[in-house]
């Protein structure tokens, strides 16, 4: 079943221990549609600049993405200018320039309607809204968000979070949302906001799934382990090839079993973990399905016992 | 087997948030002895001041804990206070009182000295080198630190680390041993000076056990979830409780197969997190084996898949 995505397809210049990259082709859409492309069909709904190319285009073509969505604006794409160099768990943004996101108003194609899948990544809650609303009939929908709209565009995103099946986020991020420190609480809170499933990323440590209790079932948790990395050279789009690896595997089930929703996390770390071998999207625009379900086996053994 | 450990027993005065605790009976070697009684005989050597009384005693005596090397000196116990109303997973030390400990001279008794098993709890590397270099013929000997150790005392340190086989730390200490703040690089750095096994603590995300490549076996990785607690009353002993699940875990052992280290290392994330739920020792003390069984059961659960 394919997944519609809308989200940002961007540049960034990234410096980190390993290097530096100037002007990669970047931004969570990418990130999220070549990751879940391993899984399924996938369409995006982007806005990008004179400055997004053949070459760039390629990249999408390369992995069948459907990108009838991403408009055309004169000017510039969205660009993204950070620094690993202190801490390569967090990256210190230098620079962020809006370009054509600026005035960016989502236009889905009608190709894209019969979509069953939609993932809402991490832009302004008003933007996310609106594609939401325009897409009553999905199946499942799920979505990012950040600090910044946590902190200053609170009821916007409370309105998004009403309308969400999945919500993936960070450590910080679920602390924020629910103004509580503890992991256990803060998520029931978060899930109390709408979406019955929070899956909270932990970094290098892995993810953990929440499933609120429904109908008689108790709250269920499930945890995925992250691969532990000899070298990390670029962090930058492991959330989103995360939640890619995690929405794509799903999207590709023919049922949303609780055994589908733990193999996903699973795929999420698979895929998250492909993604800081490389700068930018090199690695998974390199990545081969049997190499996916190779380090998939890898994860298994790494929690599997006896 | 039986397990003999050499530590800190002592008495702490808490505060979390959860409220405040006065003068439990608290110490590395005392979670790891209570923790690691559930699965084998343990003997422990410490010493202990005249406020260590027939209350104290009775609960080594309950689990039928070993205390002929608990020494009698006069004066008072070693004493700590610590606050984790700031971050409930740091301390803040408000006071140490070394008291009787600052003369401690560990003695062994003749009836330890067939032990298979040793670990050395966190204590002056001076100390674990002397009774590590008096029992030569243990099976596995096991050790613990901390960052004033590494920090100030680095050469001690080194010469305990060539003598142990396992070395129990947590991410700060392990980057700051290696000197390097990939944690697979620094694990390779760690194993190098001595351990073949290191086992890294992850705190509330649990803790990956790296063996290091021998014989023509390749290096190996494992990693243990922790279990996301709604309420952490009081993190103190966590590591030490784990620890004792650990290494009590391997000691009942009929033999120290790669599957008995996996399972031990859920063993020992079990017992971490029962010790977080009441302050000091006290769930410890009031822990039956069914318990800890039924827990290993939901851990298990918690990463399973399918």
């Amino acid at each position: 079943m394919s997944i519609t995505v809308v989200g940002s397809v961007a540049f960034d210049t990234v410096e980190t221990p390993a290097g530096r990259s100037e002007r990669c082709l970047a931004g969570a859409a990418t990130y999220f549609s070549l990751s879940a492309s391993f899984f399924t069909d996938i369409r995006v709904i982007a806005v990008v600049g004179e400055d997004f190319g053949p070459a760039q285009q390629a990249v999408f073509d390369a992995r069948h993405i459907d990108t009838r969505g991403i408009e055309r604006a004169p000017g510039k794409s969205f660009f993204w200018q950070g620094s690993y160099l202190d801490n390569i768990n967090e990256a210190k943004t230098l620079q962020t320039d809006l370009n054509v996101f600026a005035g960016f108003e989502p236009k889905i194609p009608a190709a894209y309607a019969d979509s069953e899948f939609l993932f809402l990544a991490n832009i302004d809650p008003v933007l996310q809204r609106r594609v939401r609303e325009a897409m009553p009939h999905v199946k499942l929908v799920a979505g990012d968000t950040m600090n910044y709209w946590i902190k200053d565009h609170r009821p916007a995103l409370l309105e998004v979070l009403k309308g969400l099946d999945v919500l993936l986020i960070n450590d910080t991020e679920a602390r924020m949302l629910a103004g509580n420190n503890n992991l256990v609480q803060a998520a029931r809170a978060v899930m109390a906001l709408g979406p019955r499933i929070l899956v909270v990323k932990h970094g290098e440590y892995g993810a953990t799934l929440f499933h609120s209790s429904q109908n008689g079932v108790a709250e269920q948790t499930f945890r995925a382990p992250a691969l532990p990395l000899e070298q990390v050279v670029d962090p930058t789009g492991a959330g989103d090839s995360f939640a890619g690896g995690f929405f794509g595997y799903l999207a590709s089930q023919p049922e949303l079993t609780p055994g589908a929703f733990r193999r996903a996390m699973f795929y999420g770390s698979v895929m998250g973990s492909f993604a800081c071998e490389r700068f930018g999207t090199d690695r998974l625009q390199q990545l081969s399905r049997p190499e996916i379900d190779a380090r998939f086996k890898i994860f298994r053994e790494l929690t599997h016992l006896d």
